[in-house]
């Protein structure tokens, strides 16, 4: 099952898209069908042993021969070494390899150059390069089928004409000549890139949902009444503090994943015009819920995991894999702490330039209404004022704009702006954070405003969308508390409502999940089964596992019984 | 590495603890010695497929025979299977069973007897028991070197003498008799095995912080001026933010464990003189401070992973497996949550005497100031304040209490209290959490107000004490705020203070970690070698990988060949 699902993400992998978006007509028509008809197995590699999240500071090389016409691929250091890149270590026979480029002497910084690894015919390294596997991962099975790979070249040659030469060239002299083709059409991979991770985010997180709510309603502990059945666990206000939130989220992602879609359309078309305007936007949004989703998620599926007590750390639970797998997302593609800079850097430009007649577009168009947001007062009086959207949104909007007016303000004490910045990081990823979360919860309350098909799907995604925000509140109360924006009183009564939003889901809680629609097969967990059949099988698939093929175990006569019959100098302990 | 361990856990498990605890002298001369020498191994089983945390709901049955004077242990279920006993499924030959003893169709409650498992002769499994293991769990390697088992019993017949007598007894003639000795000792035992999950707490959280701290010194990533090295990647506020307070809760921790240690000799001695005074105080104590640092632990140990960027995800990093390992911890011995609930009744119930004259002891004494705690306010001024231990634990006393109130004000609202714990249960369990940290940071001033041994060790652990209260007060703010205790301006001066306290640790920050003296071997981490040659070292190490032993990877010819080659037909994927 993993060896199909790995061996198609080599093939598309990102050597697929980084040609697409850097390479030029003729590579496209060259390499792209080898790829996708898998003649040619590729991979993208960037990261090195040293270079993860600086990209600019690669190490590898590729160094212009104008006498061949021909790029020198080199691995001057040990950290230059590429490291990480999945597919590479035992499969690939081609590379995207990010390199720095040197022409006449000088460092053009780095692009992509295409260079042939392996052999054809036999599979071998060719001559210059090393290549290998980097090791066992995070997990039990997981990731371990995907042959993540080191490689390094000895000045290995490859034709000019495999470096990727959409943006920048060098031409037959050794020129280097940058192409009219902006630069900016780089973030709209990102962009695109980003946003399916945001989509699988929500995927990965309605499969951990999924299983802990079907468990939590077979599992039942305490609470027995005259003999009767005991509770079932998903009635306990404590589990479904933990669980409801989570099921939120799922929903959530998914719909700010489906908009995300729309954006990059939306992006794209503009590039295509040249109109960059919405860009940086849309990178910021795209780069804080990469951050944000895959955050949220790698800590759900733990928490369902534990959700289901102890069963929970079986594998045939499904989750302790789902998480080992997941987890990388929080690194790879941006690591989520920096991506948090990264948006709160944006967020700093954007309430800069408040006043000068720049308004904000998009995603941070609330922050044009500044001046309002930092007064306004929250209208929550009673417990199901906090159902009203404009409440909800007004809330998230000012606690927002005065966490980002506050770092600006903050900010603009240091006389070196880059030294404050280091010195605010902290408080400034909160402030990203705050602005993050507005989008998904707006993106929610959107949703919602449109025609939903089906009797009663509305109101019960209303609920969730209730839940996603007002436990964000509880989170969060310092934020919101100490800005102003709402109340001690009023952070009580959002709690109060809560408790009777869980109480309003509960008994949609299986239906919520089941419209997932995961085959058992797909969900691949004893404890998540459709039938909730769950103990039967549990007991069932325990007897699978090969240390039961033998009553007696393996090592009983080399360990054990020398151990018991005192005949310990013979034992090998 | 991993057998000798979880070998040396089978021996002492719970089976020692448990005859210790529940046996009649009798039992002690017999068993203990023969489980010491290893002439027999042991196991502690209790939990089964249906029950874990309800103890009282577990459904084996133990029936007097008065006709043979012997027990019959039965599995009348499949849920009544004993599921998780450690060294169960292959090594045990002995178990103390936990069953409901049944005499002349009367159901007394669950009891412990010893039960012969396997024979002594040949390992094979006694007439009538069903065993094996439960299969694989989280982690690669890990806990899946320990035989946690599966065990069903058809009517299997034991001595009488085989009842652990201690409390209460089963005559010849069949009648169940109640000792005089208190019950109250039973709860003894859990103090001291939770004491040493909290040292263990501190023990793995340290060997994580360690790992991270190291790396975070040998990695650079970013900020190079002029060609000058890269800045290390600990000199970010944003990775000092995230492991400083880690670093700061293992020592937190560590002294909290040293303490709970004098507690359980404490309790000891009294019980010995018949005093119980303290012990529902100690009991509660012990319960939420396992939860605590058992929850901080397992999520400081995966943020350490994720501070070490994409390389901690790599196995050879040590951190996936120390995880991997640890986590259960926040399920065994009581699950996190149902612990906090227990405190949280506690507390609700020393709430609800105060003003009885009834002066609440140990860890609850500021409760008894309540009137004066509910009134008071924070009187930082400036950043440095913060620094007086004083207004830090002033603040979290203060902060403990008002929750309290604030719950049992809450559940006086309801007629019928059960249900009033049971909705309030989420606001509860943060009530706990509040009283727990307060205990946390009071040991650490109370270990700070003695003499620490060491020229400049004091000041440094000083330091160390203000991180872990004052990102205690940033991570909770919304309590402190929202109840009053401090003001938002006073929880910015708080944040402000706490960067200044993480310059101030930097220096010193190898050292501290230094000092838990780990030898390379027992971190087992690449990324958190003592002589700081990680790179080098991790390349060494992925070459050791069995993927690596061949260049050409096995399968080429079946899988990937037939693929490049486009044979798809006769390729099996």
């Amino acid at each position: 099952m993993h060896g199909n699902g790995s061996l198609s993400f080599v093939l598309v992998g990102m050597f697929v898209p980084a040609i697409k978006g850097q390479g030029t007509d003729e590579q496209h028509q060259k390499w792209l069908p080898l790829a996708y008809k898998m003649e040619i197995i590729g991979c993208y590699a960037q990261t090195e042993l040293g270079h993860g999240s600086n990209v600019q500071g690669l190490e590898t090389t590729a160094t212009f021969d104008p006498q061949t016409d021909e790029f020198v691929i080199h691995s001057p250091t040990l950290t230059s070494s590429k490291w990480w890149p999945g597919g590479l270590g035992k499969a690939s026979t081609h590379a995207v390899v990010y390199a720095r480029l040197i022409t006449d002497g000088q460092d053009h910084g780095v692009n992509g150059f295409i260079v042939q690894l392996r052999s054809l015919e036999d599979h071998s390294p060719h001559p210059g390069i090393t290549i290998g596997d980097i090791g066992m991962k995070f997990g039990n099975g997981a990731y371990n089928t995907m042959d993540n790979g080191v490689l390094r070249f000895e000045h290995v040659r490859i034709p000019r004409n495999q470096m990727l030469m959409r943006v920048s060239q060098v031409t037959r002299e050794g020129k280097y000549v940058q192409s009219n083709v902006p630069r900016q059409l780089l973030y709209g991979t990102m962009v695109y890139v980003r946003q399916t991770i945001v989509a699988d985010a929500s995927c990965a997180l309605s499969r951990a949902v999924c299983i802990a709510t079907r468990y939590s309603a077979v599992r039942r502990q305490f609470g027995s009444k005259n003999g009767g059945p005991e509770t079932q666990v998903i009635d306990y206000k404590t589990q479904q503090n933990r669980l409801f939130p989570l099921l939120a989220s799922a929903y959530a992602f998914r719909f700010v994943g489906e908009w995300l879609k729309w954006l990059y359309t939306d992006v794209t078309q503009r590039l295509q015009a040249n109109d960059f305007s919405t860009l940086p936007e849309a990178h910021a949004c795209t780069a804080g819920l990469k951050s944000l989703t895959t955050t949220a998620t790698a800590d759900g599926i733990e928490e369902c995991r534990k959700l289901c007590g102890g069963h929970g750390y079986l594998c045939s639970s499904g989750l302790p894999e789902l998480f080992a797998v997941y987890v990388p997302a929080c690194t790879y593609e941006g690591d989520n702490i920096v991506l948090l800079l990264q948006v709160a850097r944006f967020l700093m430009k954007t309430v800069s330039q408040l006043g000068y007649g720049n308004m904000p577009v998009g995603t941070t168009t609330y922050m044009g209404r500044a001046e309002q947001l930092m007064q306004c007062h929250c209208g929550v009086q009673k417990a199901e004022d906090w159902l009203n959207p404009s409440a909800i949104l007004e809330a998230f909007e000012a606690r927002a704009i005065r966490m980002s007016v506050a770092c600006a303000q903050n900010l603009s004490k240091f006389t070196n702006q880059e030294e404050g910045f280091a010195e605010l990081a902290a408080d400034l990823v909160e402030a990203a954070v705050a602005h993050c979360q507005l989008i998904v919860v707006s993106k929610f309350i959107e949703k919602l405003q449109q025609d939903i098909p089906g009797k009663g799907v509305k109101p019960i995604l209303e609920i969730l969308c209730h839940i996603y925000a007002l436990h964000l509140v509880h989170k969060h109360l310092g934020d919101f508390v100490s800005t102003g924006c709402i109340t001690a009183k009023q952070a009580s009564l959002a709690n109060e409502q809560l408790r009777s939003l869980y109480s309003q889901v509960r008994p949609n809680a299986i239906a919520l999940v089941d419209a997932y629609n995961y085959t058992d097969h797909y969900l691949g967990s004893v404890l998540g089964r459709y039938d909730g059949n769950v103990y039967p099988k549990l007991y069932e698939e325990a007897w699978k596992d090969p240390l039961n093929d033998s009553v007696v175990p393996d090592g009983y006569h080399e360990y054990i019984r020398p151990l018991l019959k005192q005949q310990l100098r013979n034992a090998r302990l």
